[in-house]
């Protein structure tokens, strides 16, 4: 059972006694898939249950052997079918609720992850002759191995004057459809020939909820390059290579007509055999698929034009509604209701950010920090979060730039890496800790900037994500940004975001903000910035960005060259690092 | 008993066997003074004993109390006193012989090391009056906190075309007697007009065994501006400061006489006093003071030109002859007769080396590669270098500067930090501890590269020092700098060179370089450089190089914009860190 800690929507259980609705959102991540259960008058979150993937991430080897190139990132699309036999029962008895009384499953899923089918939605992995074929598998999110591909995509887009590449700050990535599909039809033209259909995994698990192929707003947008009800021609696809001008069909519902469905739209109704794995009502309501972190804002209860939502975690994503269409350098890119129906939907994003501070803590933290932490009984951030709190800002005389991961936004750039300055001999671990944080916290502000700078106004921060529980983080991205950070008042968001879409789908709301509205959870204003702070911060991000700009905008290429010699070096040795 | 494992002097015992003479070489560290017995006929080392200084360094309070700025560093002068008392009888004692066959002592010692005392050698902060007086104690040589004093007669020197600021690479240290002495008179008067004699611990022990006052000619070149026989002119030293046009007259031993001693000269008769400290025989010979680096050329056997002597330990110093002058910009100094009697000296240094590798083992590495070095019952640094070795030059796609404790050469800048570019999710503890070692090699090249530019030919590194024990950072000197690598045949370098010019002094060799030959040790070109390594390291020097000017000659001053934000954000705490 789950408490619902901060519901703050007026909603008592004596007005909603007499509605006894419920929806289920699931969220699938990059391990695992997680189902809620949620009334709908409310969005109190009554049950949960997640299941993780059995086969994970694919990054070494395939299932049945093979080895996998550096740079690739695979998954199974059946380990999703799993999660909706096991995820979503398990949270419907965790609710305690009769199933009967669900009216709507929604999902959403990471992205760009997509998979080659048949026309009928089978994977191509699934059949005998393709299953030793890494191609005919789901390329995640975090397969780089596109790099190329996207390279020249850019390249030529600029070059054509192509009028879509504005859209995704003039770079789109090595991650989306269009790049993976790319690699595919270059590296195995036999599966790119058999693929009928490429589809994100989000649009993918949803057709087999409800049998019917839909293409939802967000990804064909962000990762499909939909702009203006139209994606890149063919005359541009056959300039890229031979043979892929007929790529986008395998993208479009009809040819020439791509078939999107807007964000909380109705896809189709349960069917039978989706009933039977999730013990759901066959045909009550599924929604359209959406993005984790699209889904979201209305969960936050942040759709309004200038409420950034970061989404932080291992990485961060930033989502905001705007009213005007801006294209800014950098973005990730823009699109009319990417996030919520009639509004332009902005996203951008940082590659690194938990998964750095992880990373200090398991590979570059000495043992007496962890020993400390072991012998009071409390995490080792908040060890380090306490020494570093201790000490004014500025007091370690460390920059670092938090590109551990790569830069996603303004640079837009898988190749560049960390860096760190100004360490001495009295260089303590909670100094390097604080000064990875404060990076990601200057990573932010540049996103912010650059949509400010681009008549994109940032008023608020809402953060949603595991890292929303580190209080000197919060503070820190309140002093350095400049603005009032606002929580998501749910542990859950995705999934409650998927569970509000359900509802609209479902018909219990008359759109996403109605259901945002009665259904979402925020708490305004929990951290604001100190001006002594912000003010000492300011020199500092001031160092940041001439960093940033250095190593990041080709003043000096040190960083892919170190990268190209990491790789060869690798190559020699024969082996993969450990 | 000290086993002389390297000698290969060509003396074995039959031909020494009636010449059962002895020399005690002292050599005073940072921390400790250590005494060696040394056979006069071909060198061997027979005992030895260390003794620790009881006040250590003084970088927090004085002993009575009160509390010393940041960037302050004494010592207490009878802690060297001390040494002598407990150190030598016990070395005398270690190596079996009778004291009455030693015909001699010599001493060295660390550098710009410096004390005001009374004109018969008493140290001031022994006067009651002054103990509680920071300005009347010892200035070790890592006290940085007269780098405004240096800056200042850098920048007058340039101003005013003085032709001996190019005898140093153009800069004087803050370390040195000059930078030293002028902080002192604007700092505390008093103690400056008391001041009758300002002078280097090397003299100043020596003085204490003899009495009589020497300087010697090594640390009167290169820590003494003494140059073509004249120091800085009254008329410079005026214009520098009101009052200190006379501070040279602390120095010469007569006025206007430097009256400097050359290395391996007689200072005088061993004191009634001195033998009863020591229990070596009054009037015994007592060699001029030298200092611990150049002392350890001869030791080496490395006194020819190209020879360059590197002695690696928490820090480097590079010392080398030449037959002829020349002006290396950013070089430590040239100095005739600073080494070897008759040649042109040249020192450089590298101001942190191996404290910066401890500091990664202290601060930045992981217990579990610690929790391995303790299972396997081997150093952590085996551990790390045997990970590290495994994999190819380029391979951890990093790049450091190791600047963690400043940059002596060729930069001459103590504000300069640590940096390190290129980390990324995957690097590994060995990674980084390899991109520290390989920065500390690159260090040594910039230092090699400017002598050749510069005319003065490097054609073999001589290595002593602890560091000379880790085979993989010795392969990766040779490897980096394409040169190869001989060891020193000793432990006790340093101690050895003091007794060698003890030697000297006491008329058993005609000179140094005689008795080098007879009693140093070497063992040649145990590295040499592997071409496809040496290959793959050029193309990581070239990008150290670019990062070097970039970081270190001001296209960007965010080093020193750090280390100004650090020291305000410390004082506007009210504390210095932990």
């Amino acid at each position: 059972m789950v408490v619902n800690a901060h519901n703050d929507s007026g909603a008592v259980d004596g007005h909603v006694g007499a509605d006894r609705r419920y929806v289920v959102g699931v969220d699938y991540g990059t391990l695992s898939g997680r189902a809620l259960v949620v009334r709908v008058a409310d969005g109190a979150e009554l049950g949960t249950a997640v299941h993780e993937y059995a086969h994970g991430v694919l990054d070494d080897v395939l299932p049945g052997g093979g080895a996998l190139p550096p740079d690739w990132a695979l998954q199974h699309p059946d380990d999703y079918r799993e999660v909706l036999r096991h995820a979503v029962p398990a949270a419907v008895a965790d609710a305690g609720i009769d199933p009967a009384q669900v009216i709507g499953i929604g999902i959403d899923f990471t992205a760009c992850t997509v998979l080659p089918t048949m026309a009928d939605g089978t994977p191509l992995c699934e059949l005998d002759e393709f299953r030793a074929r890494p191609h005919a598998y789901v390329k995640l999110w975090k397969h780089h191995a596109a790099q190329p591909q996207a390279d020249r995509i850019n390249a030529l887009a600029h070059k054509r004057n192509e009028p879509w590449i504005a859209r995704y700050g003039g770079r789109i990535s090595s991650e989306w459809e269009y790049a993976k599909g790319l690699q595919l039809l270059e590296e195995d033209p036999e599966i790119y020939a058999r693929t009928e259909r490429w589809i994100e995994a989000a649009d993918w698990i949803t057709w087999q909820l409800c049998g019917v192929e839909t293409r939802n707003a967000c990804t064909a947008g962000y990762k499909g390059i939909l702009q203006d009800g139209a994606r890149p021609s063919a005359a541009f696809l056959t300039a890229l290579a031979p043979g892929f001008g007929d790529f986008t069909a395998k993208l479009d519902l009809a040819p020439g007509v791509p078939g999107v469905s807007p964000l909380g739209g109705y896809a189709g109704p349960l069917t039978a055999q989706a009933a039977a794995w999730t013990g759901l009502p066959e045909g009550i309501a599924v929604c359209v698929g959406n993005v984790d972190a699209h889904v979201t804002a209305p969960a936050a209860r942040a759709i309004e034009p200038g409420q950034m939502v970061a989404i932080m975690g291992t990485s961060t994503c930033h989502v905001m509604n705007g009213e005007r269409l801006a294209e800014v350098p950098g973005m990730c890119g823009v699109v009319r209701g990417g996030i919520v129906s009639g509004l332009w939907g902005y996203e951008a994003g940082q590659s690194g950010v938990g998964d750095i501070f992880a990373w200090f803590t398991e590979q570059a933290m000495p043992a007496y920090v962890r020993a400390e932490a072991v012998t009071r009984g409390i995490p080792v951030h908040d060890v380090l979060a306490e020494q570093a709190a201790a000490h004014p800002v500025g007091a370690h005389g460390l920059i670092a730039l938090d590109w551990h991961s790569g830069n996603r936004s303004v640079l837009v750039d898988h190749h560049l890496s960390g860096v760190i300055i100004g360490l001495t001999l009295s260089t303590k671990p909670h100094e390097i800790y604080r000064a990875l944080l404060e990076a990601t916290a200057f990573g932010t502000r540049v996103i912010i900037d650059a949509f400010e700078e681009n008549g994109v106004p940032v008023t608020e921060l809402v953060i949603a994500g595991g890292l929303m529980k580190n209080s000197f983080l919060m503070q820190l991205y309140a002093d350095i940004t400049r603005r009032p950070l606002s929580l998501i008042g749910s542990s859950q968001g995705p999934a409650l975001g998927s569970a509000i879409h359900a509802a609209v789908a479902a018909g219990a709301y008359p759109d996403v903000p109605a259901a945002a509205q009665a259904m979402g959870k925020i708490e305004r204003a929990v951290y604001t910035p100190d001006a002594r702070r912000a003010a000492a911060y300011d020199a500092l991000y001031a160092e940041y960005l001439r960093l940033h700009d250095y190593f990041g905008r080709g003043a000096n290429e040190v960083l892919h060259r170190l990268h190209a010699i990491r790789l060869a070096a690798r190559d020699e040795n024969g082996a993969a690092d450990e």
